[in-house]
């Protein structure tokens, strides 16, 4: 991870002094690093050369950023990980051409590195992640979508970043294809369930634990599928409740307390905890075509750390 | 042209409406097609598969409509070519993830092509450009720049992108160095002209024949080439006034008569025309390392549309 951070910091460089600034803030910031830390796990399972990983890892992570510096300003948030975002600091303005920087070096990077293989399965990914965004924007609000759909648009903005951050190291060793599609099935069901826990954590976490407000996806009208599950339980006048507090006109916030008592009431975390670990369970099965190793070891880890995290 | 605009139509497809949706609103506003066109031009003159210049041509273009969404949420535009812009019908969410799409699907494109040195271009085209937004941005309301600083400025957000327009035509056709060069001298000579000429028109054009409002520069409080020359020019309190006008306080838009007058007094549009004339001339002189043909003469041709455009 040194290594990719050297990277990273390297590729920050720019002549407008801006760039650099907010990116620091950016890495700073941190995270768990968690994309990175998994295309250099899976690379040492495959044997991948490790130079080639570190170069990808930094693509993955900066692809990553860019599209954090575009949601923040899309959901107006002011913090993140218990920092103000760069929105707050730089404004929207700063973080939208950030952004744009941060993807296009990405690119060149990709380029550097050479493998036509990886620029596709990049250019790939990156469009999906924009659907995503823009499939959860217009679903706003929207509580007729079923758990499944709810799941599938949940995770359209995060599993396609972690199935390529571990199927780049397939591409990279040139295993074979039971292989590259173990990677990628590893990759995106780690995806969905880590996305499912954060959809938990929003709820349950407070400012100090997780670094933003508890019910910030409520603020923004998504609906995520600890409220779909309450939702589907609830009595005719609950799931009216439910609509009135969806409505656009309607001050969130205020009813925050009775959103986190139904939740409550019909067991809606410990139900989408349940499905998560489906898919964590998936991600531990599609690693049984590789051999036993250190680095397959801290990939199921993985696994289980995104099932357990308080944030 | 028509081959790019199906290439353009399919590459907007998507599961979710919106975005074919946001991408036609955007593609049938239209503008002038000038990058995909010098594309096109070029790589007739140079011989180049046409197949592949018009998939090339439609990732020119869709780097330019991502950057054009972008530049309007940040600007804050509610027109564009007289039509709304995207931003003010879908909403600056919408805009800045459209144009997300719009930059990865270029970017899968060129993967499909296949040209590693193309990627190569048009991925530091793509920092360049964010590069020259971002230093644009950091330059808001500065009268301390130098003309030859604001030219720059001015044009590291255009000329690289008109740069690469014609650069990717050398590299389809496999020119030798001294043509490559001249293809890329060129694109840019002309991308400085055309951006000059485009500060010029934001203070001449009107609503009906730009398609946008007289001074949109000055209220964003860009310092352009005009306001340099007649800044450079003005008695002490003519600066006086510039600095009180470019103070993020001020009410720009009362100010605008004193301004345009203060332009005209100086002759600022027709030494600014002067400058653009000059680049012109550049990228006119880059085109001599080429043979005389009807693509030739449609890259000299548009060298002269530029300059005396009124819109």
């Amino acid at each position: 991870m040194g290594r990719v951070n050297e990277v990273m910091q390297r590729a920050l460089a720019s002549s407008v002094p801006l760039i650099p600034e907010l990116g620091t803030h950016l890495m700073v910031a941190g995270g768990k690093r968690l994309r990175p830390m998994l295309t250099l796990a899976a690379s040492h399972m495959c044997g991948a050369p490790l130079e080639d990983a570190a170069q990808l890892a930094a693509c993955v992570e900066f692809i990553h950023a860019a599209t954090l510096l575009h949601d923040d300003v899309i959901d107006e948030s002011l913090l993140r990980r218990g920092r103000p975002t760069a929105n707050a600091v730089w404004g929207n303005k700063a973080s939208v051409l950030v952004g744009d920087f941060l993807f296009a070096r990405a690119f060149e990077l990709m380029v550097a590195q050479g493998s036509l293989e990886v620029l596709a399965l990049l250019s790939a990914t990156s469009v999906r992640l924009s659907e995503g965004e823009v499939l959860q924007l217009s679903m706003t609000g929207d509580l007729s979508v079923t758990r499944q759909g709810c799941v599938d648009i949940m995770s359209a903005k995060t599993a396609p970043l972690f199935e390529a951050a571990t199927g780049v190291a397939g591409i990279l060793a040139g295993v074979d294809t039971v292989q590259k599609q173990g990677l990628l099935t590893y990759g995106r069901a780690l995806g969905v369930c880590f996305q499912i826990i954060d959809d938990i954590l929003d709820y349950q976490g407070g400012d100090a634990s997780f670094g933003k407000a508890v019910g910030g996806d409520l603020l923004e009208r998504k609906v995520t599928l600890p409220v779909v599950l309450a939702y589907e339980k609830g009595s005719t006048s609950e799931q009216q409740f439910w609509r009135d507090v969806y409505d656009a006109g309607a001050d969130q916030k205020e009813h925050l307390p009775k959103v986190l008592s139904l939740l409550s009431k019909y067991n809606a975390f410990d139900e989408a905890h349940r499905i998560a670990k489906g898919y964590g369970q998936e991600a531990l099965g599609a690693l049984s075509v590789f051999q036993d190793s250190p680095a397959k070891a801290a990939l199921e880890e993985t696994v289980h750390f995104s099932l357990l995290r308080q944030n």
